[in-house]
């Protein structure tokens, strides 16, 4: 693999359908595209279904390791492969986020010969979506502290009570905690303020969860602010601006149209991080990928126990959709450092390793079964893997009732993914497939977080900070207490404590505080030292970016 | 004018047409569009002569009233006049910011049927510009603070003398002064910080300025940013930033196409605010105008004082653009207000107060007189005015060698723009009118600012803060002598006191702070209270924009 091209390598040297022909294989006209360059367009809301027939497909994965288990990539590849086979399928993903692109991961648009393209575009401004959530955000954060500011015209709001940030789409530190308002009256009012990476902003998981623009609407007004000096709840709505945040939202609750290197189509929308935010794309862009084509495969991460189990608890239990399939990617390589191996010991055949480390793999498989759904596992191949490693995994995720199966769409796109699709009409067609949710919505917020903490995660017992047990009081007087859950956790680990790796037994979770998301109806408890505002690294991606005078990029992975 | 519909209305009723035909107009091929949506479009570097032909048109004011006197109606009014009358002119307009568009002042699209359209698209995110110019700023903050927080491999940079703040394009005095890395050492460096808004951004400045992505990358390295412990300069270079940074303007840095509502083109690009940043369209954009049209019409506000001397010291400065004309636009009510009537006595016959408040205008006259230009007076016209106010103003201009004629295009398009039409193209046939500069590039910075506040403002002499010359210090060790001045001030006088209008004498301004930007190869002296980011007013416009279901908008304006 040595002479094997880049992602972006591959990407530029694609060819491109125009935008307008991919559309026409899902029977969409030209009329109804809003183009944004010849490569990208925004589709209509009148596309989707209210009840759509297409079946749904998960993409989710065993806990990753930095490297990355190339969820995106099997997700691609499972697209063009099901075409491949002559099945009408379209991928339906969240969009990428500028932090990673910039930061250590890169950007999120797949890789090696199953990508979507414009991959450039697609993870650098893309259609603005992202642009439009962040200035939607901040004018709520601006109108806040204008309140504060002008006595007239104030609600009485307490300050030191307001639970609403500001976002950025970048990864930045530190802007995580600040002090805003400094140097005088003409400045605004003195107080903590803080910054969330843009894919963590609540608007964000509005926009991913509303049925259209009324919906949005409704949902930004319940935006939860804070308190006045006397008790009362103050709402988004109370301030007079859900209307101007629904204009900068007018095109990006639209879902966007591209098309994997195979020519097939993609709708991408809405944005990722199930670590730290809901992190799947939009209901309207599922439903409307649903209504377009026969199969639509999506993807949730990083693993299950984030992706897989947000996507069930709160997409689809705030829409009527239901998965009839789900994937687990795995690598040995992760298997293997499941297994405790260190990173320098990945190279050589070890089977025992793969026994060993199959503990992590497994519990996300129990995981998904729990649901009602029995789950394919698709191991994403790399050269230095063996057929006895390969064998070693299939013969334990048979143990579990499970197929497994190997994937080359990396190396040889669509038809890599062929058995995998094979497998996964396999069990669409099992009548035993009866996806249920784990926790009751009327359970309280406590007991549902300890649903997910002991059957998902493995925890003897959830502890919780005395912040955190203040502020439950809190939302339990605020009403909140049927809104689902968005656990915001390391993905390293199915504890709270990345170092836990494998199959961790015997541990406590703690959560630190709450993050309340009323407009989006789901309450965030922060577990362990997880922040919804990542750092860069030491030396991060963005130094090895670069443009050259006729535009062509380097460096974007 | 009970009846007459708001500029959104207007703007809503309006057949657009496909930008292709607008393109068509002026020789460009679909091939060379880069559509968003139907009508609007990036156009491409190529289409720019270095040395263009074509007329260049500037449209600046006499000092404006929070009213605002309709800089932006005139000139597309005259772009729709001369064509009108078969001449083939283009609008080269700079982009609307946010900021306004939420607080007080509304868009920037021009009004009644002097617009370019789409209005909505236009006054909200647009092309996305602006958002990848705030997120190469806020980029280049991230690895900032990166670096501080990584020894290894840290420049040794001091925090306390980091000259480069972060920007958001939303008015927000929360943010102007703000400490950033709270709540230990994972959040960052606790240092000072603040953010400007976007068009104040440096980054901005060099879109603006720079000929083409080579040179965008030049200026991008020439960014200072601060000095290390022993006390070497530190610029973006140091920080391997600028590809990436040049990699999020790749699109950002080509002009936008739109259209008049009577369907002549106009090109769209760069950031407002002469009052705090260089404040017009980008070079780019005035050369592909020149390059496909005979004339192109240009603005540059708030007033003369600021936009005209910062449009010639800057942009002419840093190029080979040459004015051929200047209009100045006024109105009776601004005239009358600078006479020192309040508000309530706008709406009389009063042609004392035009006799008095004539001395504004009769200032930026002179001033557009010493760059070796006759000005054209341009009097926007309100149904409250009278012929004999008219006639008066028309008088006083004549004993100053210019006419002033009075503009309908608000009611009328362009139709209300002919005798305009005719008078600028007069002037650009007087061979007396010869463009140049009023300072010496080579003189120091203490002395062009000297200049600009002698000659343009009237003022008796410059006081410089403690910190400020502390600062002037600096800027000369580090070599930026010879960079023009970029001065920040109210627009609402010729001081740094709003509150003294007309013709202010034996006056003093002060510099109280500089801002540096080495890339932008301009010095920014923040005259009296002035700030970079605004606040929003008590009841902000925000409050009045909503948008139905259909997702048709209000409020806008």
């Amino acid at each position: 693999m040595s002479n094997f091209p880049t992602d972006i390598e591959i990407a530029q040297n694609a060819t491109l359908v125009h935008i307008k022909d991919i559309a026409a294989k899902i029977g969409v006209s030209n009329d109804d595209l809003e183009y944004y360059g010849k490569y990208k367009a925004k589709l209509p809301f009148h596309l989707q279904n209210e009840n759509p027939q297409g079946k749904l497909i998960l993409v989710t994965a065993m806990s990753p390791t930095k490297f990355g288990e190339g969820k995106t990539t099997m997700t691609i590849g499972l697209v063009d492969g099901l075409n491949s086979i002559g099945k009408k399928a379209i991928a339906v993903l969240r969009e990428p986020s500028l932090g990673p692109v910039f930061g250590l991961k890169g950007g999120a648009t797949g890789g090696g010969y199953s990508q979507v393209i414009p991959m450039e575009d697609i993870n650098l401004h893309f259609t603005g979506d992202f642009s439009a959530i962040e200035k939607a955000n901040n004018l709520l954060s601006a109108i806040i502290d204008n309140n504060l500011q002008n006595p007239k015209h104030s609600l009485n709001l307490d300050p030191k009570s307001i639970a609403w940030k500001r976002v950025m789409d970048m990864n930045d530190r530190a802007l995580r905690q600040i002090i805003i308002g400094v140097g005088g009256k003409a400045n605004g009012t003195m107080r903590e303020d803080g910054f969330n990476i843009t894919p963590a902003s609540e608007v964000m998981a509005i926009l991913c969860l509303s049925k259209d623009l009324e919906d949005l609407k409704i949902r930004l007004g319940n935006i939860f602010i804070g308190k006045t000096f006397d008790g009362k709840a103050i709402f988004a709505r109370d301030l007079k601006v859900v209307g101007a945040m629904a204009v900068l939202l007018k095109e990006a609750i639209k879902p966007n149209l591209v098309q994997t290197l195979e020519g097939n189509p993609a709708i991408l929308h809405g944005g990722p991080f199930a670590s730290i935010a809901q992190g799947t794309n939009s209901i309207i862009a599922t439903k409307t990928g649903l209504s377009l084509s026969d199969f639509v495969v999506t993807e949730a991460g990083f693993g299950a126990d984030l992706g897989a189990e947000k996507f069930f608890h709160i997409k689809c239990g705030q829409s009527n959709l239901k998965p009839n399939a789900v994937v687990i990617v795995a690598t040995i390589r992760a298997i293997k450092l499941h297994s405790g191996l260190g990173e320098n010991e990945l190279k050589t055949t070890n089977v025992l390793a793969i026994n060993k480390g199959f503990c992590n793999l497994e519990k996300h498989i129990e995981n998904i079964q729990k649901f009602g759904i029995n789950p394919v596992v698709c191991i994403n191949s790399f050269p230095e893997d063996t057929e006895d490693e390969y064998n070693e995994v299939k013969k334990l995720c048979l143990t579990k009732g499970v197929h497994a199966v190997t994937n080359t769409s990396f190396v040889d796109g669509g038809i890599g993914s062929v058995e995998l699709a094979q497998k996964v009409l396999d069990e669409i067609d099992n009548t035993q497939n009866k996806f249920k949710p784990l926790y009751n919505y009327s359970d309280s917020i406590e007991q549902k977080i300890k649903t997910i903490a002991s059957e998902i995660y493995g925890a003897d017992s959830v502890e919780f900070s005395t912040k955190s047990r203040t502020q439950l009081k809190m939302i339990n007087e605020l009403g909140f207490n049927e809104f689902s859950i968005c656990m915001a956790k390391t993905p390293a680990s199915f504890s709270d404590n990345e170092k836990l790796i494998g199959r961790p037994t015997h541990f406590t979770v703690t959560v630190r505080e709450f993050e309340i998301a009323s407009g989006a109806r789901f309450i965030i408890p922060l577990l362990g030292d997880v922040m919804r505002m990542p750092g860069l690294p030491a030396v991060p991606n963005s130094e090895r970016i670069d443009i050259d005078n006729n535009g062509k990029i380097i460096g974007l992975s």
